[in-house]
């Protein structure tokens, strides 16, 4: 807002272009309602396109949390809770959306933003009897919500723990785009399908309008999904709406263009942060940084540039969060690399 | 779908093009999230000025159904429940999404798709101690779920015995703009919110993507609504684009003028259907038409649009569903009159 | 209370005294918590001597709302709901227990206090696609809210139809007892768990303090029910005192003899009733009786008598209910008796 | 069981015989059911009569699960939440019960037990928006889990922080009894009734056979309690049962002389311990004892008494948990301590 650039979030802008026109495009063909329209059974085709089973059963619902309750309270019994990291954005940022639904979350301190085996074999060892509620689900977020990425390896690791546990695995995916896009880590929606039982691919946070493509890797778990969306109000009277944005993000490479945009300005900006001479707190792998930075140097970014103070250290230095998106002005990331190497001379 | 017309439902296209254009216009603004964006609080302004109090709280979100559980759930207390028609949207079309947020629906026969002083006071009496759940919330529909409006006189009676029985009033407005702009009934939105406590206006079915338009006529029961959207998975980080529907729709005369063209096609469709002669199973008041025919009709019909056979009455007859909105074009009503004046010869 | 007979209900006094001496005898036997007492194992093994599968899961819990509640959200899917009907507890007195607990009950109106196969079937047919919850469970009571009983015929039939549309059968029987030992209807225990997936045997209405043994007919349905009775606070820490009630009533024959006491008085009532010329609503069958009295009559009566006037029929008559129990005196039934012949003369 | 003497618990063995005894006493009474019977009436004048507002509502439950669901549940608007220690039973040992009501617990890591003011500042900094749920209550156990006691003054400074930040307070009171009769700690009901809003008074654990005595301390909050006790099955039909064993508990000074005699064996096991050299994880103050003792001694104990092993601190030493109750005999713990004096030589 104001004149100021902002690196607060990927979600300050609308939506990529083509989105917009796939919407004007098809605006006035008469579909069915609730999900059935043509535009979306299209999407689920490109989406499909990605994965070892062409048939895997795909959901488009208008955001994260929503994602995440459905999900989540779809795969568990009552009594039955689910492994998180004391990052997760299900414990800390969903005003307990998943305690609404009726269960427990298990949290694990983080290492980087993930949850390891260790972790969830030790909440696992800690659940004996029926005074306590049954572990049956493990979350994770990818990226993480400190900009981390699970690699192939710690994904499988994961996944092999949950399927000799008998634990179901379900990934976050409201920023898996960056994280299939980095250029630190090297993965594929089809890996993703491999270790996860359910999984979804966020288009909110990658150039949609609103979206977040919920796909069961394992199919037999969508049994009456589609009664679960319509009793938790997000099933939409135009499905046509999400379907579009996937549809537009799909039926080429535009969900992954937009993800390496992002993924590259922000490594750009580390870069120019590193050479100045910053440190991290997390090691800078997506389209979020975490840089520690002292706060004068904060101020003085402050007069050209908006992003979040995420965690004071001490009175001289902070942790800030900068996100660049699908959106982000290559011109804006010159400005604060020039500004930074100013400021380091 | 096909080449037929479709009189199925008002949400078979897509947006009017006004608020394409306003996504466009705005759409590389940066704007903060989950609502705090400046066409959201425009918005807001512009259906503030048809209110007399124009601080009134609103809130938007993306469909009826999540619209219904927020505030019913908003409403009340663990133990109370909520009265409706038979014919209520919650109690037949919304998958248990009022029993999954806790609270029992007391059902009342409809009389003409409408709830009745009657009728309230019926639950009343039945209502008496801690055996029973505790009746304190009243939901109605405009224009019902029979295509039907409550008269001005008849919303203040039940909100009358409502204020005099300590019962709250939230008034369904899916299609509360067809209400508004029915040439039978005179009704304008500041009337709704004398008689209402919450009350919607709903955009998904007069020419938006999407979207509902929560007000909070009694100013004091939207304290910590702004948790329950976020709870609830209902909280869009894009807010703008719940935001843009309503600052499209009510910057001018839009919302009323989408509705009077849907009433008017309607009536068009309703005077041609009397005038050869049949007859309906509810008056037609709005955009919903409820007409008899017989079987062999509809099926002639059928060759070239369109609709629900709503109810078998006898081996004959149906009662079918016929329904105009703001994008059905005159030439296919002018097609469907004649198809009916040649069936009647 | 005071000093009128009280034909209320079948829980106005304490219990049997052979549960007060159990108690007493193992009252100070240090035993394991939360239902892993000696007392209430050997109690399972008593009720499990009338069984066909004499491993069949049994659980204790306080009372008949606690049990249907969960027995009915263990089976249930968040989206499927329960057949039941206008008449059934879980609807009418259970304060939306079921509905808190997240479920939908969908209601048919009873005949003779029972749901019918046709009844069931027309829930099915209405219930069509996800916009609609998903009828999972079928729900009655033996005795009925009414004191009517299913036969062996009527049951059979149910039981046939639930099996052949995926249904499963929930009996509640709080007042069971009074259903195996009606003079005018033949049934075993072991025939109520060849046709129910689950059903309670009650004990506060025929002789104990507290207590429901819900038996699961169906014993995979039981997985993951320990954890249920814990997270909705039904596990009793001195599980012992439900294990007593269930011990004195089966160790011998105590059980069916209360009821068949309760039973016996209560026919006693209903011939004298018969005899003086008065009608029922239902067929006296069971420990509950509703006769149709003049107001003067019931007037007479209530000078030393206590029952309920269940429902007002015109300015002359009403439907009155009357209850027998296990701990209801013979003389005071002579005195009731005495006072109608009189009445009648 | 078997021949071992039991340090497990304190609800091992059935009620205190002054409990059967008034059972015995008024069982053939016909009283009315669900609360209203005059035994009850009586029992809750008794407990009023140690309160400074002697119509202080109260409610009697089953057990302290179903307590805690019920009062927080009772008290929380659906985005509202409980804070209470990574200790709190609610937390650990209710299979998510508090969950299953919809609420998150924010979780403190315990300091000896117990919860501090910074600790529940610590949980109000981190809650800033709608985007994390809102703490509206704090949880507390007196004694707590690990058998500590809040001083008066501690009680006091939790009750300012939670009246100036608008915070109510809730005491599990499962082992009140204890702490109302420590020999360390100066404390009266009437001082909890000051400080809390609601708490209850134990009396599973202190001689009773079942029982929980909800005190509403803040009045205006019991308003529509009773409907929750019905909804949520804590209702009981012969409510006599709970009215008889704090009728016998406080119609003298018996629920504070069984208290006494727990503190009392504990305290001279304490001393025992102590002279014979062994640390405590905690300082004993109340009926649980948590000493930390070698693998070899706890074996050589293990021959005659049987008691939990609480941690596993070292491959040397263990925390274990000893607890006394009413029922615990003096004999029983001369043995014990005979045996500890033994193996100390």
């Amino acid at each position: 807002m104001e004149n100021k650039i902002s690196f607060k979030n990927d979600y300050s802008e609308g939506a990529h272009p083509r989105i917009l026109e796939v919407l004007s495009e098809t605006n006035l063909q008469q579909e069915p309602g609730y999900g059935y329209d043509r535009i979306s059974e299209k999407a689920k085709t490109y989406i499909n396109s990605h994965l070892a089973n062409q048939d895997t059963p795909i959901y488009f619902v208008s955001g994260g949390t929503q994602a995440n309750v459905l999900v989540i309270s779809h795969l568990l019994k009552p009594y039955e809770s689910v492994i998180a990291t004391d990052t997760g954005h299900i414990h800390v940022h969903e005003t307990g959306a998943i305690e609404y639904a009726g269960h427990k979350i298990n949290t694990v301190p983080h290492i980087n933003g993930k949850l390891t085996v260790e972790g969830i074999q030790s909440v696992l060892d800690l659940h004996t009897d029926e005074h306590m509620v049954k572990p049956a689900l493990v979350y994770i977020s990818q990226t993480t919500e400190l900009g981390s990425i699970y690699s192939k390896e710690e994904l499988q690791s994961i996944s092999n723990l949950c399927r000799e546990k008998g634990l179901k695995l379900f990934i976050d995916g409201a920023r898996m785009a960056s994280a299939l896009c980095s250029e630190k880590v090297s993965l594929e929606i089809r890996d993703i399908a491999k270790y996860a039982d359910v999984f979804y691919l966020g288009a909110t946070k990658n150039g949609g309008l609103l979206g977040e493509a919920i796909v069961f890797a394992n199919p037999e778990l969508a049994e009456g999904f589609s009664y679960a969306l319509k009793q938790k109000g997000a099933l939409m009277a135009k499905g046509r709406l999400l379907g579009a944005q996937f549809y537009a993000l799909f039926e080429e490479q535009l969900y992954f263009e937009l993800a390496k945009h992002a993924n590259r300005q922000a490594m750009r900006i580390a870069e120019a942060l590193q050479s100045a001479g910053f440190r991290f707190a997390l090691t800078p792998e997506s389209n979020q940084l975490f840089p520690i930075l002292p706060y004068n140097t904060i101020n003085i970014l402050f007069e050209d540039f908006e992003f979040y103070v995420w965690e004071k250290l001490n009175e001289q230095e902070a942790v800030v969060r900068i996100v660049c998106s699908w959106a982000t002005n290559e011109n804006d990331v010159d400005l604060f690399i020039r500004k930074i190497k100013d400021l380091s001379r």
